[in-house]
């Protein structure tokens, strides 16, 4: 295979496994400028597929960058109702979401973190019906990345441009599972051994679970009482399978927002919002952040925390084997969409109301009262390392290794 | 000034001189995908002009073309309020309008005609409100172009992907005047010209003009009874003066629009939204198009002709010199901005109502009873030729030489 039948191979997975278009269905694409070549071959699978239409909202992260330093705080936090709707349409006529990420990520280095979290806040309202299906799994939606050259030169500073990007090329190929053999083929079976690690962990109705390693992390979490383990692709109320990140290697589930007691340590650094934060922990007390430390860009930290008042609780806890074919690379990427998928992580904010007994169909009120946490956002954080331990606590009392070296036990 | 001082002279040109954008104002950018670092520096200027906020719409017309292959008659029809709104809303805001034009003149080539006369009906339709205040001069609005690999090897098809390009930009500073002097000033003297010119036609008041000339042109058209000739800038209902093309070399009013006898024989081929039609002419009679013919692309003719009511009347009449600094070029550049503004025109469709007295106030309705053409769709097409003579004839019966051999009597 030659690198466009790859990128050709790509676009088809993602259009016909990942996002699993069907026909006459709407396709919302968003897409950086740089990778305009691939959006558009995601764009012509995506009408072989059958698509009614494909909207493409092409995005531009340096204009968005020059908006941050010149627009004022109160034109940040104004989205009008046309925008809103732009994807709140399509999400309520039932589309298909495509997002091709990849991009610098530090592209907003230096902005005012105030303009940031004004601007991430006005985002989660005004959107919020299209992120409210997305979370509940009533939409299609898959993301998949693309390499950008700022993005690959932080990836493999020691590169020249050229080599940089074909290697964040190869590393990507292989964490999809693209160019060895029939790529809609191994995700099915990698689909099968997801599915079976979420089966034996749900059988054991876990209380909570134990984390320990030598980075500093002695954390416990209580799980919510109907809590479901998920992984790999799932369904929409239509039955239509789908897989929401491109790679995936988690099987994830709803703590209680209520449980959480002690220090998680990062095991790498958060790309978030085009700015990084590293060398960072979080400290909880009764299910509620009580500190958090940050080497480099605390305030972007404390932004997360403070977004909202659910954005101080844990939404999701996920578990990623350090022997992951991601982590196996090596390599870090700046790019939470991989990094998450290369270590055990949790997620501050909303949780899968999926990953509850009935959740999809409970109110928000709902949820919170059974401690699956409801917030505007959704931040993953990484603190799997090769010596985590887990330990589950099941309700009568037994104890149980999960993890052990940092992989399934 | 090397290319890259030019390139920023020209954003700050359109910002400053074209859209004259003012402290406080949105600014609503269209840009190809291929032009993304012009148009990034086109929202730096709009920013440091004062702008509040500069909305972005990245557009990709090989995207659009996949969509004319695959999509639907009825999708092509459907176009949702949000899109309507998403240039309605900024146009009532009174944001001022800039566009980067220059991409394939052959992109939409063997799409099939009809599809395209349903998506421009549909996109007059919808954007009503957004074109009724551009051509009545409610709002600021620019139309500027920038090179592309395919328009550029189409304009100069002898020569290299590089040196095309090269050629063209050359051609395109040339024609904003652009490198030799300080814009600004240059465009305030160039207006000035343009302006005495419009004072002089004013004053004669001609009922109608004839045009004859050896490519078998050989026509009538009256104007309309309280036309004014306009040209260069124009001021807003606000008192902003702004130029609403970069080039512009055209005087123009609003003809009668019942009364066009005769044939028009088209001087260069016309590129429609990616279709080229050439060697054509229309006639008319009593002012309704009764005949038409065209070597290659007649079908998009015909959808032009017959778009909706007012699409087989005049609705502008422009007098450009064959000696015009675009003309003397010597090329041909299959864009209507450049090719418009290289000899005399006229337009299929919609007037512009502040060249008719008063017209900035009058309805549809009454326009249209006064001769004012209405239509939702407004095509210039070139008919002036080295040759061609015009001559007015005036109320008192006097017949006056407009031009003679291509140019100004």
């Amino acid at each position: 295979m030659n690198h466009i039948e790859k990128l050709q191979e790509y676009a088809r997975l993602i259009v016909r496994t990942g996002a699993n278009v069907q026909k006459k269905q709407y396709v919302v694409l968003s897409c950086g400028v740089e990778n305009v070549s691939f959006g558009r071959m995601v764009v012509e699978e995506a009408y072989k597929a059958g698509a009614k239409d494909v909207i493409v909202f092409w995005n531009d992260v340096k204009t968005s960058r020059t908006r941050f330093d010149y627009a004022a705080m109160e034109v940040l936090e104004d989205i009008p109702e046309w925008r809103a709707e732009s994807k709140n349409y399509y999400a309520r006529e039932k589309a298909a979401f495509i997002a091709v990420t990849g991009s610098d990520p530090e592209a907003y280095l230096g902005v005012d973190s105030e303009k940031l979290k004004v601007s991430s806040r006005a985002s989660d309202e005004a959107f919020k019906t299209y992120y409210k299906m997305m979370m509940n799994s009533e939409i299609q939606w898959c993301v998949a990345a693309v390499p950008e050259a700022k993005w690959a030169l932080k990836v493999f500073p020691e590169l020249s441009e050229e080599a940089a990007l074909e290697n964040l090329w190869d590393a990507i190929f292989a964490s999809v599972r693209i160019g060895r053999e029939d790529a809609v083929k191994a995700w099915a079976r990698h689909n099968t051994f997801l599915n079976e690690k979420c089966r034996m962990l749900n059988e054991q109705h876990f209380e909570k679970l134990h984390y320990k390693n030598s980075l500093g992390t002695d954390f416990t979490i209580g799980l919510q009482k109907d809590h479901i383990w998920e992984g790999g692709g799932e369904f929409t109320p239509e039955q239509v399978y789908f897989f929401a990140n491109m790679p995936t290697e988690e099987i994830f589930t709803t703590p209680d927002c209520n449980l959480a007691e002690g220090t998680l340590v990062a095991a790498m650094p958060l790309s978030h919002q085009g700015n990084l934060i590293e060398n960072f922990s979080i400290t909880f007390h009764k299910g509620k952040v009580s500190d958090f430390k940050a080497e480099k860009g605390y305030d972007i930290l404390k932004m997360i925390i403070e977004m909202d008042e659910g954005s101080d609780r844990l939404g999701e806890v996920a578990l990623v084997p350090y022997d992951s074919p991601i982590s196996n690379t090596g390599i870090l990427f700046y790019e939470t969409l991989f990094d998450e998928n290369a270590a055990c992580h949790f997620a501050l904010g909303e949780c899968y109301p999926t990953t509850v007994k009935g959740g999809g169909n409970m109110s928000r009120e709902a949820l919170q009262k059974v401690g699956a946490n409801q917030s505007m956002t959704h931040v993953d954080f990484m603190i799997g390392t090769k010596d985590l331990e887990i330990i589950g606590s099941t309700k009568d009392g037994r104890e149980i290794c999960v993890f052990k070296n940092g992989n399934w036990a």
